[in-house]
């Protein structure tokens, strides 16, 4: 059973479409590199109810990990921490070390000034019962984090220095300590000159060939003179670095034997 | 209530972050401009159990449309529709019309030579009994419409310039027919000099004065000399183009109104 990772992301402006969910993309590139897999990416609004139901539900399918990303700061709208609480029908609460990293952020970030404890400060020291705030090296309000069961929750900022700031500190190693060194390696290659559905039949039998590699189509589009262009990306995970590599290039080098009479080019990508 | 409307993104690539999910943010982009709202965005593998599972899901929702992008093409890893077919509990079936699609982009795309119907290419016009394929005016795979209680269901390929083309041509018609003309407008401010958790609070209280009014804060940062900078999204979904712009402008200047003597500066972002 590989390392399974949900990622819930929380704003509505994303589902605005105004924002490019690119938290979510850097987070599971990370995830894959770590040798877990992400098996789902949610965006739900600033919602209470949305929120609260999108965690219950991921929770319901027991990843190993969940990580959110937004609705932690100090706004009206920010209630994914509120939302976390009602999911597993814990009460918030001022946590004494949340508060302890609010207060010296402003400490530090303003030493000559007094920074009041006003409700909105106050509210990103308000965490659930049983959650732990996790150290924002960039910026005020704490990450959380959480374990339900077999799940490890992690929630993020939603500000993307801050969100990966946060996840090369704690999330990045509770998965790779839940992952024991599993590896990703990946190749892609540029195919040029066959269609996608007549190359479909020939990855299916270099996937019967290699069980273990995963093999993608991308279809690029045509180029001038009607020739399809398509990129294929090959990846494996794998505990064995050496191996995983060598698998990838047989399989690869397979492709490019079964290719020869087809008039087709292949060569890297990148 | 405002027109609901959910995306399902299929694609290893989107869980292995090396795709960004462009598609999902155009698209809630344009369905945010004709008046509706993308209540969740879910991105899940190419996985028939997983897809099949998040379309019940998302019908159990019952957002008025559920739009899919990606699994539509002839590779055994396209495997949208049968997910589709499953969760309706209905058969794929070849369809006459969606085979004639097919049949005519490969004679339009290669006019001198002959294209047999292999397995690859002929599952592309295997649809969900019930279901109408929709023409895809860039590429081989049609889409494909079909309405299942409340829900208007578009599965569109995962191209991005295929799922662009058919999206203009069919769900934003469908998507305008039913929002009957409700417009979306904004106005984004960009505000240096208070932090947010000072803002927080001015931003409940004209949200309390604008509630048709959504105001949501967006802090980039600190500038030199230690000034926060923060980006504010003023938005409102109205069937009135003019009274919305007068509100949302009305809502701007309360904002620079209550700022006056804060210290900070506003000035408008694009």
């Amino acid at each position: 059973m590989p390392c399974k990772v949900e990622i819930l992301s929380v704003g509505n402006e994303l589902l605005f479409g105004n924002t490019v969910n690119t938290n979510a993309s850097w987070i599971a590139a990370h995830v894959t590199s770590l040798g877990a897999a992400v098996s789902r990416i949610t965006t739900v609004p600033d919602n209470l109810k949305e929120i609260s139901h999108a965690i219950r539900e991921s929770l319901r399918r027991k990843p190993d990990f969940l990580i959110t990303t937004g609705g932690i700061g100090p706004t009206f709208d920010d209630m994914t921490l509120k939302a976390v609480a009602r999911a597993l029908k814990v009460p918030l609460r001022v946590d004494k070390s949340a508060l302890a990293m609010v207060q010296e952020h402003y400490a530090r970030r303003f030493p000559n000034r007094k920074i009041t404890l006003t409700r909105p400060r106050l509210k990103m020291a308000r965490i659930p019962a049983r959650a732990k705030p996790v150290r924002n090296p960039v910026g005020t309000a704490p990450a959380v984090r959480v374990t339900v069961k077999e799940t490890q929750v992690f929630c993020l900022p939603g500000v993307p220095k801050e969100a990966k700031a946060i996840f090369r500190e704690s999330a990045s190693k509770a998965i790779l300590a839940k992952t024991g060194g599993m590896i990703f390696a990946e190749k892609w290659l540029r195919i040029r000159g066959i269609m996608e559905s007549s190359l479909a039949p020939i990855i299916d039998r270099i996937m019967a060939k290699w069980p273990k590699v995963y093999i993608k189509s991308h279809p690029r589009g045509v180029e001038g003179g009607g020739r399809p262009f398509i990129e294929l990306h090959f990846s494996i995970s794998s505990s064995d670095p050496k191996r995983a590599e060598k698998i990838l290039l047989d399989a690869t080098r397979d492709l490019a034997d079964r290719l020869k009479n087809s008039g087709a080019n292949i060569g890297p990508v990148r």
